[in-house]
């Protein structure tokens, strides 16, 4: 099978996730072609998942193409966009196609579930690794940034920390196939919280995905907007069989961290309050400074 | 050095060509925000360069950045689309600052060049390769597309070819360092025919960026559009240094070949008529059905 029939094949497994009244031209040109809706920012980010570093080698392709695009959505989530298409490009070690169909397959599932169009991509051979660059809108005045922390308003987080790590720790990732376990899920199927960053518009101060371990993102955050974040262990939302650890510096569990001058309305997934934005710097633990160490990829080189 | 010192040293290396008007957000949030102009399309394409596969082993840096965004910006071309914004993805074997930043001076020249904005990115570990996800506009009645050649269209191709190629089959390609010759200029310094791709609107009845080599890019352009093309060698317009094997199936020239039922006009670039739309399917060379067999990377897999 040659590239283009690889393609053709990872087309015809997407279905009508290619298509869309906003998709001029989906897959199949030299580029795509998209509709942007008057009065609406292109808001776009871009990701790299790569074999044996972000997913474990031999991992079943559907949950990769699942957390693959999720993970990527994750971005416009934290900037309250509205998701409207990505481009996929992969770089395989092979043709293997029934892996390469079943990616596909978990890349669908995503986009269904989430409603963006896969318009484009493209396939090249290497060490395999999954890109994707991911779109969406949102009205330039709802934008939600990082920078925009003010001293007092309540710092908060989404649903709960540490499961993907903790999922991690274990070491059998893989043990599970399609039937993954409570932890396993956290890893694997990993929910973008799109709903929420923009039920967020115009109530966060500030806001970012939990992507690096939180307090590594907490100190992004207390960078951009140039204030301390103070936070209270007890306060945190571990998921069950999530450790202390796994919640503070884990990566991988893509909720929203953000800050709210306001009482929060009733949000569509649960919100904890984990702190206080004070005047300052770093991000303060219990009352104590700890120093920024998540998941950074080139630490120590 | 962390992965974002790495991000700040790339973002300090790229100055300007990270900011303009139509940014309203660009590198150092979770995701980057530009305006679109009212009336226009976003046209988006993604392209990947693998260390070993797209470029060899130890080339300099500000090279393969150049050529990255090159190569990438030329499906914009094809489409007849004005660059607007691009984000870049590094894999990276290791965190080589002194390559990371060459590679950065690379890719801010060629932006410099063509005018695109840089306005976000990603970084992670594994085997070196650059991802560039590029976006542009145009306005939805002047898109060029694979489809819409007709039988006694003129065919056509910029510039010249088989140059990359012949660069390639030398096997030489490093050791001019920053001294390149004509030949390996071709190879490192494509030039995106963005501005040819403009003057195209509502001229070409079909385009295509020459990439994987000019008998399977007009077997693309066959297919799309339901016809046969018939192309004449003696009209090849060849580099010189390159053979006419180079020309017909060598990659990595990225001219533009289009069709066209009008006369041309003047464009800004050379343009040679190479055959004409026939009725049929595929591709003939003087008069011989040719099978596409250009730059598969699954060939035979």
């Amino acid at each position: 099978m040659n590239e283009f029939e690889l393609i053709d094949e990872i087309i015809k497994t997407l279905g009508d996730v290619t298509l869309g009244d906003s998709v001029v031209i989906g897959p199949g040109d030299d580029s795509a072609a998209f509709r942007v809706p008057p009065g609406q920012l292109l808001v776009s980010s871009i990701d790299t998942l790569v074999e044996g570093v972000h997913f474990p080698q031999g991992a079943p392709g559907d949950l990769i193409g699942y957390r693959a695009l999720m993970v990527s959505l994750s971005d416009l989530a934290a900037m309250g966009a509205q998701p409207a298409m990505v481009l996929v490009a992969l770089t395989l070690a092979s043709a293997d196609v029934e892996w390469v169909t079943s990616l596909a397959r978990g890349l669908r599932d995503a986009a269904q579930t989430t409603g963006v169009r896969i318009v484009g991509g493209n396939i090249t051979k290497g060490a395999t690794a999954i890109n994707v660059s991911v779109h969406g809108f949102a009205p330039e005045e709802s934008l939600l940034r990082r920078s925009g922390a003010s001293p007092g308003d309540g710092i908060y987080v989404t649903g709960e920390l540490g499961g993907a790590a903790a999922a991690l720790a274990r070491g059998d990732l893989l043990e599970f196939g399609d039937d993954l376990d409570a932890l396993a899920s956290r890893y694997f199927r990993p929910q973008a919280r799109l709903d929420v960053g923009v039920e967020l518009r115009g109530i966060a101060s500030s806001a970012i995905d939990v992507s690096d371990g939180l307090l590594q993102d907490l100190h992004h955050l207390a960078t951009n907007s140039a204030v301390a974040m103070a936070i209270e262990t007890e306060s945190l939302p571990l998921c069950p069989g999530a450790s202390l650890e796994d919640a503070l510096w884990g990566g991988d569990d893509y909720e929203l961290c953000f800050t709210a001058v306001t009482e929060l309305p009733t949000l569509s997934v649960p919100v904890a309050r984990i702190g206080v934005v004070e005047r300052g710097e770093g991000v303060w633990l219990d009352g104590k400074r700890v120093s920024p160490a998540g998941f950074q990829h080139f630490s120590g080189v």
